[in-house]
């Protein structure tokens, strides 16, 4: 992991390559909560029959069969997600880089002097074409704006409200809305079987923690990702707050994965679960341990339930959530187990 | 929370004025586990009545009752304790100094060419009036000497192996004994009324992690403290590993105490438990927020029983676990109870 300014750590057409594809603004008046995931009475309802399925299963019953070899103890039943484009959608851009371009007129309205240059005259001036081509330093200069330099409770009051509110263009359904629903049955079985469920994401720590409990059932504290320091300082009335510094602590992406799992967690998990490049790390790290383990790789290979990319399908690389012929092959000979979108899923979200 | 140079951010007379009292090496021999503190069947059997004991049921009543406005949900109910001194003893040195102290010779044997040089001359040579003598800067070449550069589970490894046979020179006990009764008696009632209980310590946080559950019934995953960077690499059969690196990148004292717990929690505790200076804002940010709240400071005011240090109580200033007349005096300002050592604890270790 390194320190140093705010980098996202992506590519930047990644990034802004989806705007195009966003409403104006997210609604902000239908401000209802994400359903609860609902509870089936057997597992792993929405997936069909195959090796995906009967991985999960089999993985399960060596971990929790007392007079198997290969039995883990309940407090060693570490298990971790990816966020993006593994418990949820990704495309056409990264959720939280929406909620920093549209945080954008609040911060100029707090600090005008922003809106008079670059970069922030062209997000507020909505023109998409202009947006797309922001440098990678320009979206470093938006996140570091938009994400740090007010206290720790600000931040989580803002996002919260935003995450409560925010749609996406395709589907017109709040963000929190479009988790998988067989990952979310992924996450359930696996606490019903004593695991620990954590969110290892290259997102930001604080944004997903703001609504992880809601959505996953994940509390904060499971939660491990990107993470930016914070300075402790009084109030005017001698009342102590962390504000959020723009100097990165964690890059929790690559090799920052495994990193921060050692970090914040201290355990090598017995199971993993992703879906790019990113996660590659991860899931070696998980692999390359003792006993049970289960790591899996979700394929994009539903254009009409959701999004197909990556190269290793023949499919366009979008370079968000990049799943390339290396990382296929990898997978392949380590004994990953693939999940296709289409082929292993009934469903991919709980409405419809 | 600054990265840099490994530091351990505590005067060196602290670290090295213990040196006379420890024996020429840790007993390796009688390598028993420490007993597991027993449940007694009323909470707090240990404390005698008074405004500390009381202090601690009526915020557990607070917090617990549903028909209360103070009520707290499971889900916020996080205490954090500090180690060393307030769950187990500090005096003459911190447990992982001397753990430092003692690998020197390991770390020569494989590292010859350290052996002919400062200061690991001067530690080998077991000279006690040299050693004490050693700069800061010196003692930071032996901590990131013994505690970096290798591994990590080489590390978990030699720990667990040392922390196993370890004894400490005044009772001749395992280390892991010298926890305090009536502390293990508080975290086993807080986790009793639901509450989950973490370290969060100026100590090593890979070194506590290796015996937190063992000692204190407390997860590698619920301990936070001063943490390092670590590299993520491949061994020569492809295997990846983690290497702990001189890369200071969480130093938890101070004020890097509510960052540590904002960065691996994420929460504001609920309860926190210190002995010094090095708390202060652990129990300033702890009794900052809403609702039911409970900040204790334990005072040791014991020569006979552990010790007793501490300006405030018009004690010798070791340096170790140092309590300020300015920390009293904030305590008493802010509402925080002091815990007599000598006067609310009938007992202070499970043995004798």
């Amino acid at each position: 992991m390194k320190s140093g300014d705010v980098s996202p750590g992506v590519d930047r057409r990644a990034l802004l390559s989806g705007l195009i594809l966003l409403p104006a603004a997210s609604g902000t008046l239908l401000s209802t909560a994400a359903p609860a995931a609902a509870q089936p009475s057997a597992p792993l309802q929405s997936w069909n029959d195959g090796p995906a399925k009967q991985a999960i299963v089999d993985f399960v019953r060596a971990a929790t069969d007392q007079a198997s070899a290969t039995f883990v103890p309940p407090e060693e039943r570490i298990a971790t997600f990816d966020q993006d484009g593994t418990l949820w959608v990704e495309h056409p851009m990264y959720t939280q880089v929406v909620y920093c371009l549209e945080r954008v007129p609040a911060v100029v309205e707090q600090k005008p002097e922003l809106g008079t240059r670059e970069p922030f005259k062209t997000v507020l001036s909505g023109n998409r074409e202009a947006m797309a081509k922001l440098s990678l330093r320009d979206l470093e200069e938006i996140l570091a704006a938009t994400l740090t330099g007010m206290p720790v409770e600000a931040f989580e009051a803002e996002a919260e409200k935003w995450i409560a509110a925010a749609k996406h263009p395709r589907w017109n359904r709040l963000y929190t809305e479009l988790t998988y629903q067989p990952m979310q049955e992924v996450l359930q079985y696996l606490r019903d079987n004593g695991f620990k469920t954590y969110i290892v994401t290259g997102g930001g720590q604080d944004f997903v923690r703001v609504y992880s409990q809601q959505v996953y059932g994940i509390p904060p504290e499971q939660v491990v990702g990107t993470a930016g320091d914070t300075k402790y300082g009084y109030d005017k009335n001698g009342k102590p707050f962390l504000t959020k510094e723009p100097k990165l602590l964690l890059n929790d992406n690559n090799a920052g994965k495994p990193e921060g799992i050692h970090l914040e967690i201290g355990r090598r998990p017995r199971a993993a679960f992703g879906n790019s490049t990113g996660d590659r790390q991860m899931l070696e790290y998980t692999g390359a341990g003792d006993g049970a383990r289960l790591m899996m790789l979700v394929l994009h290979d539903d254009a009409q339930r959701e999004y197909a990319y990556g190269p290793a399908q023949g499919l366009p690389d979008t370079k968000v959530g990049t799943f390339t012929q290396a990382l296929y092959d990898e997978a392949k000979k380590d004994g990953w187990t693939a999940i296709s979108m289409k082929g292993n899923w009934k469903r991919i979200f709980a409405f419809g």
